[in-house]
């Protein structure tokens, strides 16, 4: 243990070490920088930490987080509530978004299906999303889970068991990356990217 | 910029990415991390922080963190008052004081002499540390700072300034680690330790 004297000090490093992939030392260095910022910092960093935790809610709708019961997205009225993109998580709502290459809204899993980890069906936002789609007018489901077995076995029952109701599920096309050379792409990708070949469009 | 669309979640993630070696992307992976904890967590490391920066104070004497006007070394009985070991910043006090080979007291310089980076004598606590030797009653100065040209600069100068004043000066060991090989260590690392090597102990 860290011979560290003060209590004030201490408290700070275990705390801030509790955060993943923050170890015992890194935490002293973030405590040590506060000392060299303003207070202002300080009480900025440490009140939107509060804050955050204490207000933030779920969208009632999608799951995603959001300041009301339902969040910035499935309440825009320039967006197209018809057509639902499934994704794992948060994370992944902000990277789609990042794209600027979807209008449409979401609903988020939190999580995929994983027997390995004891994660079934039942553990997902999947019935919500039954749910939604007897309720609201949807079009087209848009599939974006991981390129990975659990992803792929989740896509495939939300498949079966969306595939009588809506009208056109799709998924995300999966291939070769902007900027990959052809060597360095393992072969499933390729093969893969191969057998669902597309019309050239010129985009 | 990141298209996210809760004002709270933003917040968080611009004051964490402010840390060092902090991210946009582990900013978000934090805050995140937040919302899967209990609120608890998240008001134990928020106030702990606001706690920290506001109630911290630096010690009078050595220039430690303290939370009162003298820190828990510099006020501590069992310590020996007449050494006193110069290090470059906090976490130094640390990490000698992790070695539990050290029972004197410390003075914190607050960096080294570095022209480049435009640090002067006049920047550090030098003058700080003189005084202490005028009024306390200081048998040994050791010098523990860094083995580079600045922290040697910084060593050499604090050497002249005090060597009238004070018994016996001394700096920390430099040699050969503690595990190394010697097939793998720099040849000034090795040179010097040949030139600096001691009657054998066997400790």
């Amino acid at each position: 243990m860290d011979q560290i004297s003060s209590v004030l000090l201490k408290r700070c490093v275990s705390e801030f070490s509790k955060l993943p992939g923050i170890g015992k030392k890194t935490a002293l260095r973030l405590a040590i920088h506060l000392l060299k910022q303003k207070t202002d910092y300080a009480v900025s960093l440490g009140s939107s930490i509060i804050e955050f935790r204490e207000k933030i809610k779920f969208c009632k709708k999608c799951h995603n987080i959001s300041e009301g019961d339902l969040c910035e997205i499935c309440s825009g009225i320039k967006r197209n509530h018809s057509q639902i993109c499934v994704v794992e998580n948060i994370q992944d709502v902000i990277s789609v978004e990042n794209t600027m290459q979807y209008n449409g809204i979401y609903h988020i899993l939190n999580g995929v299906i994983s027997p390995m980890d004891g994660v079934g069906p039942m553990d997902l936002n999947i019935d919500s999303l039954v749910q939604r789609i007897e309720n609201d007018n949807v079009d087209e489901i848009v599939l974006a889970l991981p390129t990975t077995i659990e992803g792929d076995t989740t896509s495939f029952f939300i498949y079966k068991k969306l595939s009588d109701t809506v009208n056109s599920i799709t998924s995300i096309a999966r291939g070769v990356s902007v900027g990959d050379e052809l060597e360095y792409i393992d072969e499933l990708t390729l093969g893969r990217s191969i057998i669902n070949r597309m019309p050239y469009s010129g985009k």
